[in-house]
């Protein structure tokens, strides 16, 4: 990863923090200039528009979400990697709640520039999750209907996740993420 | 349901159409009048403002919603439900595209006048999941661990009818619920 200057990452934190709080549109260059600490033209320096800069958030956020998911999968094997991977997005979501709850706003919109590389890389974080479940699926299942499982896990995880951030922010992580995998276990289906 | 005169209804058709293209941002209340062929005047003397305007839209679809999953509990029991409830979720996006999609970008925002509203409504969809969850989870599990996994099953459902919308829109409603309820199934967790 290329090195960030402090001003940079000072703009970035800016950013989301307002963009959290008031929303992408909701937020002016002026205002992040004034969070950050620096001058405005030091804003358009290190970004030529508010869409270039909150694109280079998102992406990078979503980025991110992808790099950890693959770590997880890597880390172990069969339903194991749908526990470490569940654990891992919820523990990513709590570290970074404003980039979360930004993501989350953003994610399905059709309207932004930056839509074409957020679902370019929503799409790397979903076949990370297909990628967990081929060797748990049916033979035969196609990829399709594998890419709608690894949407639903995905699903749950990031609305579980977002739950806890705005309802019960005290539960410990591990408990939510018990809870998330609860849906997975069949007990839903089969009470004992 | 108060009756609702057929220029509000070409007002709030207008209103979906542009708020799922670009945004409610990036819509004007006179590109609404324009689309729905009456006069600016007509569109303020129905809503007294944008927000007004798409709260209405919003909290109209999250109820909607809501009676959707309610009836859908009601029918049936046990496990039934979830599959009931999932499968008539679909439905509803299915059958109200745009609206899925504005809904999906604006359920978690923060900084939306109507947020209030939302969030009532949003929990009261979410607590016909938990509802219907009550007698398929282990006694004793606490109010705060059936609403995650409330959220879960409503997270999954949400995100792989908005994959089906984006990416696979030609694929039966039914294909899409079985894919979401195998995530639930517990063959993931214990494959055959």
């Amino acid at each position: 990863m290329p090195r960030i200057s402090a001003t940079k990452q000072a703009i970035l934190s800016a950013a989301l923090e307002l963009g959290a709080l008031h929303g992408i549109s909701g937020t002016t260059m002026d205002e992040v200039a004034e969070r950050a600490g620096v001058a405005k033209g030091s804003v358009y320096y290190n970004f030529a528009s508010k869409d270039q800069l909150f694109g280079e958030l998102l992406t990078t956020g979503v980025g991110t979400l992808s790099d950890t998911l693959r770590e997880a999968r890597l880390a172990t094997d069969g339903f194991g990697r749908i526990e470490g991977m569940v654990n891992a997005m919820l523990t990513l979501i709590a570290d970074n709640r404003a980039l979360a709850k930004l993501m989350a706003a953003e994610i399905f919109r059709t309207d932004r520039v930056w839509q074409e590389s957020m679902f370019t890389l929503r799409r790397e974080a979903l076949s990370e999750f297909a990628a967990a479940l081929g060797p748990l699926v049916p033979p035969g299942t196609s990829t399709d209907a594998r890419l709608l499982m690894a949407s639903s896990v995905f699903g749950a995880t990031l609305m579980g996740g977002l739950e806890w951030l705005l309802f019960s922010p005290d539960k410990p992580a591990a408990d939510v993420a018990d809870a998330v995998l609860f849906t997975f276990s069949g007990k839903l289906a089969a009470p004992a």
